[in-house]
């Protein structure tokens, strides 16, 4: 096979992860070491920055920058929400052509490999060689083949973190604490809330999916139930949750504003969370409820990467380079699960995941829908990676001297 | 001085930190190295424990169990919303008299250490020898006479680093972040948000505190400038930011909603954040403006410790100890800043802690009073300590072929 020669470009698209600047140092440092790649190139803004022309050249940045940037959150060659059609990827490929772009790697969900899809299916009908790699990442874990997502498990140490020091924090001052968690159609992200519990009695206690339907009733004699057995109640909520027509619950509080993909506003509001709180103080005698909408930080906060998670990222980058340039393929990179736990890598064809949306299996539901199974424990934990360690006190009771 | 022989006794009140186990587990380590000292309780739940006699018995609890809880966030023995009147200090007395409490810890803000005065001022008042001494802490960073409070360090460490990651996203997705951060009175946390700064354009670009009176028409013209100048906005706001009159801006939006010290609910819900966006969307052209409120994962996320924190918590329960039982003293804990950076310890009289609230030097607040000054920068860098490293990509531009 003839080595194809040109510029490699790539660029990331949709949410920042804590870790999808790892996948773009794998790919650059990989490309860089192959002699047909005269040129790696970074467009800024995802595919909005490829028809506008932003492109950097990271051919020689040192690579203690690289590095450095390698371990910060967020999209180092910044994002977009853009969302190609046909047009769309037709201009892109006017560039690809115009600046001898003949590898593209596509760092993103399930928007990105569509953009991947139509962009591949377009440089074949014409008979342009270019070798187009979809790179996945997502803290949703919703993308279709793979065994997760990069981005997943760093974001799923960071939400168990997080519920692990709120249900020491509601033990401390008993009431209802209502998180509300990232995660549009798929409950991966909030079930790993779960991950924190240590012991019997620790929060979450109570977690709600998008695969599972909420009405406000069952919701409500849920919490009353957890609050009569322990006094407390700490809650994980899906920002996706639906009710059982499949309606949006947030979306009844947001207006409705929706981005460019038609989806939604979901996330920079806590309009969700105090709607709960509010009918739980209404319709409960619960006098004390509290709700967090954990937000942005949930993809973004500096400082609380899963060690695991960082390494696959930056080796589904690395895997990227050489799937495309030595073996001169076109794909989306998948992980499979082997022993407990490792990784190998492959390839799925590019329409496998493009638009397309992973669900929790049913397996991973407890069957009241309202918390997650060992088999989701155990699926997640591994991801996730270690979490800082906490206990109780453990100290004998006094007797009354007074009373009684 | 003859030794004062009984029991010790430790609390905790108030909103919990990171660290405030630290200074409980100090306390109790060196309360059981002296021998006049025949058993140390803890009372759960504060003070509200202490009248419903709720105690536990940390006389014999493995060093390592007291260890682990030391690390862990939030409060141990639990907490209380109590604020003791004369009344409710009087039971608290009979209490320990009962019980033969000599020496009684309470760890805690201003209101926690009104109680130790009252409480010292009645033993002293009927001749019952008790020592009592308040134990500094809270996020917010507002007790008089000390120079800063263990929890500060660890709340802003996290802010900080939770800032840094936003604007990095911001960054990579243009628009308007706004972020809510703890503090009723004080801006001391929401200032801390800057400490996340590396590069000369990053956010926070705006810091709104309860020190300086806010104006929804200052606000909107600061983002606008901002937004001109970057393309996107960082804004940090106080959760206590209040207009000209003095009033509470959240506080007009949450039913006003008091707790038993009478304040108006600020934490646990959305809507200041929320309100901020929609008042930005309907005055400006901006579309994308998202709001977070960081909740209580700025007092109890789990694995964001400063380590100056961490020991100097430790060190202010010890010290308690040791001016009780070994100097026979009743005072609030305070530290004193030497050098750059060392601390002292040292005891002031209740009086000039309990209730009373320290606000922002002037010197810390810009005279346009949307940032915080180099000089608060300073104070507070050595509190949280160094934060993880984030890099910027450094790469050359390549020049356009299609357009132009």
């Amino acid at each position: 096979m003839a080595k194809l020669e040109g510029k490699a470009l790539v660029a990331q698209g949709g949410g920042p992860t804590a870790v999808i600047n790892q996948s773009v140092v794998g790919v650059v440092l990989e490309a860089r070491k192959f002699p047909q790649v005269t040129h790696v190139y970074g467009a800024q803004h995802g595919v909005n920055g490829i028809i506008n022309e932003k492109f950097v050249d990271l051919t020689e940045v040192a690579s203690s920058n690289l590095e450095a940037m390698a371990k910060s959150p967020s999209s180092g060659l910044f994002s977009t929400r853009d969302k190609p059609d046909e047009a769309y990827c037709a201009k892109i490929f006017d560039v690809c052509k115009a600046y001898d772009i003949r590898y593209f790697f596509y760092c993103g969900g399930n928007d990105s490999a569509d953009t991947c899809h139509i962009l591949n299916k377009q440089s074949e009908a014409v008979g342009y060689d270019l070798r187009v790699i979809h790179v996945p990442k997502t803290i949703d874990n919703d993308l279709e083949v793979t065994d997760h997502c990069p981005g997943y498990g760093s974001a799923a140490k960071f939400v168990a973190q997080a519920f692990a020091g709120v249900n020491l924090d509601n033990r401390a001052i008993p009431g209802v604490y209502i998180g509300v968690v990232m995660g549009r159609h798929a409950g991966f992200l909030t079930a790993a809330t779960a991950l924190g519990r240590k012991y019997e009695d620790d929060g979450p206690h109570l977690i709600y999916l998008p695969e599972r339907p909420l009405t406000l009733e069952k919701f409500c004699a849920d919490v009353q139930e957890v609050y009569s057995k322990y006094g407390r109640c700490v809650v994980a909520v899906s920002e996706g949750v639906e009710n059982e027509k499949g309606e949006s619950i947030a979306a009844q509080f947001t207006g409705g504003e929706v981005d460019s993909h038609g989806n939604v506003q979901l996330s920079g509001t806590g309009a969700l969370g105090d709607m709960l709180a509010e009918y739980l103080k209404k319709n409960t005698k619960i006098k004390r409820v509290r709700a967090d909408t954990l937000g942005y930080l949930q993809r973004s906060f500096l400082g609380c990467v899963s060690e695991t998670d960082q390494e696959e990222a930056r080796s589904v980058g690395e895997k990227a380079a050489n799937y495309a340039i030595r073996d001169g393929k076109d794909g989306s990179v998948i992980m499979k699960r082997t022993g407990n736990y490792a990784i190998s890598y492959d390839l799925t064809e590019l329409k496998n995941v493009a638009r397309l949306t992973k669900k929790m299996s049913d397996t991973y539901i407890n069957e009241a829908g309202n918390n997650v199974t060992e088999a989701f424990l155990n699926y997640a934990r591994p991801l996730a990676g270690p979490l800082p360690e906490f206990a109780l006190l453990d100290a004998p009771a006094v007797a009354r001297i007074l009373q009684k």
